[in-house]
């Protein structure tokens, strides 16, 4: 189904998230539950970010005959040196990005932005810039959250951000076969709009689904927001084309399973850019859903809301699991109620009646033919209801499913007004959950509450595993004078709670710049040295998208 | 369910398929399809394996010194050079390593055959292996069709099987997160009798299960009879311990889903031992079904009822694919007819009368709870009818069932009087499936029929997935002389039809020594060599099963 959530957005504003067009204003509710949850006196709009024209820049490095080459190659308008072009791709979507570019700050910016138009060409920057030492970035929709597309420039003589929009081409449909290959390039609407006509979707829809290219999603090995119905995306696609400095890449088969040797698409998932570019991947596709049925449940505790989920998965009748499933933590559900005025004050009183004083809230949408989907909602509530749930209607669904992507519109005016927010997401075996939650939860705010301000957290898990589940942390607190350094703080905190409970340090944000220190500590010392090698085969000189995902050979967790 | 299709058998016989008492000769009307089809005047038991006493085998290699230091790690008892073992650990089980064997050939024995007791024993042998030149082979069940257990000396001074059978524990269940963990070496009908206490079953029942290893379905990319239902091993595998050469190796992750990068796990499945010793593994479980429901149809052609089987797993309702799903191509279903005696004949003689007059037969095996089981097998029903089948009830699938393991033992029979007989299997799109059937299909049959003999080819669909299907096919034609070339011969050209389908070279045989020439169409030179790149780092030396898997680096499609 295309709808207005599917729907192209311009490309992004250089210090936020998205088309600021799209923000809506915070309402009074929401500012007055800052005022009192986080004691902010005036929460006022008091640090707006830098006019564009006072933003820092350093001169750009590349010498003139590397420019004109990179012109020859993908034609001279798609080589720019300009301040604004430069500046939208220094960087990805983080909170520090933010505050950084906020500040006036892009002076990490790469030295140029090349656009070119397929593989050749992007075989052909290659080439050239391992020839005269230039570092690649590759850049689809440029919403990394863990530093992934920061241009980094270590030993070599320039950085050149690889900007792939104009690969945003579908290829081919196999309508029998159920797959379709596209460009890289090609941002998450538009793969919805170009498959609509054929009856598909991919299914696929992360947060940044709006702003997102098919080539990141392989790349950082994405979940999307129904990826418990869908799959992940590593489940969806079939076969990537890379172009690498050791030349074109083809990894992943058409064949619908084999056995021939160890997998190496799953070396190309994940890669994160440090191997080659990603220019076509073949993604497995389904029939769009004719309907949606919502549902929503809320549970005594989130403890019991999880264990609801885990029966849902494990009792249910195969192919009932719905697929959106999200259970929010009480604190995620007050704020959620809180902003819902009116309305949700009767229900907070309703289902204190009803015993669940600080309820936790689960959404679902299933999704299919109609009659099936209402079956399989009707089934699961049987389930839901044992497991201690109340049933909201479809309301709550219907409403988180029209906001879906607009979260991180949000940030932008909580930066303005001088508040810090951030996410962090892990995953955990269901025994181990409620581990991982109280230990990530509680090392979060300890970090937040360092120099004694407050500090507010919520969590809701959002995928849905037989043998687990994922855990999203939401947290704001009041914006330190370093914002920085109050950023480092809470990360630092956080992950080395991930890694001592044994929980994954990323389920779908990927390693980037930020999490690789913690990577060793998952695939230990010999699996680092086997990225080491695989990127050594792909990119001798190690020119693709220097510092990211494999931890320097010195580093430990830190 | 713990039946006697799961029961464990003793080892198997040095000569051919497992335990020769549970063969059933071959019938009177198998042995006339044999003299009428392949026109063998006399198919007699002329061609008995060569007594076990008169097998020729070289001298162990391996001085004193190293066999009182592996004595020294495993324990006295625990290190082997006699005879009778090292004929056993010979080679795997594919036609040409049975007529070696079977002609008194085991001159490809190891020198010797140790049997470590747990990762640690593992790992210090591998240590003085590297230290004393010695070639390992990692040895688990050793039904490899592919020569993935031939013991290769290559450079170095002497090879050593290392035979798993001790590490046959399951060492942890977590029913709330649904996985188990267990050494490598236990077999199939022992994993399944470890989960029954709890439940469980894994859903893995390749033709090898009463001998296969966890630890080779692992190194192998298994796929079993039920993998339509329960997924391929590759899916159900979440981690692995791997002992190597350049140390302890970690692969996969407790977490349900990771963003953490490349999966390295997926570099390990599908290793065939040559990059470490797969020690133990962490696997998904599920609930063992309370019931399972047969069904059976015809289709009026093979393409027919391939298309029906791509209806079913399209256009059924979500969940209702059954786990079991197989289609005889018309060949296979005649001589499953043939065999089936009077009862079948009526049925043909019924199957004529309605149109069907060389009929394709499918059977499916839907697995569950026997409400839900029954429900999914009526709505699929709808589907199968429509796309032209005509139902034939339980029969035909229960007495696939009953007969599911037993295929291999034929072949001993087979070959004592004089017929040669060889499968092998590669997997397509749905949209390439008929072209890849008729062009690998014809290439076995004029290879077979090269010098004049008759020949005999049938084919099945075991695996059926969303975006296409696996062929399996089995031929027979009378032995030549030189058996080894005529096996050469059928399988180059088998091979070569494959790779100009553009299917894979194995959809669940792996690629061990017979499909490594084949294995740089498939990934290509710099999959090659990142296969290359990451074998030097856990196994700089090259001891690890030298030989196989990974193409030498001169070798193209032969």
């Amino acid at each position: 189904m295309v709808t207005h959530l599917t729907e192209e957005i311009p490309r992004s504003v250089w210090y936020g998230w998205g088309d600021p067009y799209r923000a809506r204003p915070l309402s009074a509710s929401a500012l007055e539950f800052l005022r009192r949850t986080l004691g902010l006196a005036g929460v006022e709009a008091i640090h707006p970010p830098t006019a564009l024209a006072d933003v820092r820049l350093s001169a750009p490095a590349l010498d003139d005959s590397v420019l004109a080459e990179l012109r020859d190659i993908v034609g001279p308008g798609h080589v720019s040196t300009d301040a604004a072009e430069r500046i939208l791709h220094a960087g990805g979507k983080s909170t520090p990005d933010l505050l950084r570019r906020r500040s006036g700050d892009a002076l990490g910016a790469p030295d140029a932005v090349v656009y070119p138009g397929g593989s050749e060409e992007v075989g052909a920057v290659l080439a050239l810039c391992v020839k005269r030492k230039v570092a690649v970035v590759p850049f689809g929709g440029g919403t990394s959250v863990v530093g992934g597309v920061e241009p980094l420039r270590g030993q070599f003589s320039g950085t050149l951000t690889l900007d792939l929009r104009r690969l945003d081409r579908l290829l081919h449909v196999d309508p029998a076969s159920r797959t379709a290959t596209f460009e890289a390039g090609i941002r998450g609407p538009a793969i919805e709009a170009a498959l609509a006509p054929h009856g598909f979707t991919l299914g696929h829809f992360p947060q940044s689904h709006q702003e997102a290219t098919l080539g990141g999603y392989v790349a950082t090995r994405s979940a999307g927001q129904a990826s418990t119905g869908y799959g992940r995306l590593d489940q969806l696609v079939k076969a990537a084309h890379l172009e690498t400095p050791a030349g074109p890449f083809d990894a992943g088969s058409l064949a619908p399973g084999s056995a021939a040797g160890p997998k190496l698409l799953d070396v190309v998932l994940g890669s994160e850019g440090t191997l080659g570019v990603i220019t076509q991947a073949t993604v497995k596709v389904v029939p769009a859903p004719q309907a949606k049925v919502y549902g929503a449940w809320t549970f005594p505790t989130f403890e019991a809301g999880a264990e609801a989920l885990r029966k849902l998965r494990h009792n249910g009748a195969r192919g009932d699991m719905p697929h959106v499933c999200r259970l929010s933590d009480t604190d995620e559900t007050a704020s959620t109620f809180r902003l819902g005025g009116a309305k949700t004050g009767a229900l907070s009183h309703y289902l204190a009646v009803r015993g669940q004083k600080t309820p936790a809230l689960a959404l679902f949408v299933w999704e299919g033919d109609a009659g099936q989907a209402r079956a399989r909602k009707r089934r699961s509530a049987r389930i839901l209801r044992q497991a201690g749930g109340i049933a909201l209607g479809p309301l709550p669904g219907k409403s988180w499913e029209h906001g879906r992507f607009s979260g991180p519109y949000l940030r932008d005016e909580l930066l303005t007004r001088g508040v810090y927010v951030e996410t962090l997401e892990t995953a955990a075996t269901w025994g181990r959950l409620e581990d991982t939650y109280r230990s990530v939860r509680g090392a979060i705010l300890s970090a937040l509450q360092a120099k004694g301000a407050a500090a507010y957290v919520q969590t809701h898990i959002s995928h849905v595993y037989s043998d687990g589940a994922s855990l999203y942390f939401t947290f704001l607190a009041g914006l330190e004078e370093d914002g920085l350094a109050q950023n480092a703080r809470v990360k630092a905190a956080a992950s080395n709670a991930i890694v001592a409970a044994g929980a994954t340090i990323t389920h779908h944000h990927a390693v980037g710049l930020d999490h690789a220190p913690y990577l060793r500590a998952e695939i230990g010392d010999l699996g680092v040295q086997v990225l080491r090698s695989i990127k050594d085969t792909l990119d001798p000189e190690g020119i693709m998208n220097p510092g990211k995902l494999i931890p320097s050979p010195s580093s430990g967790t830190p």
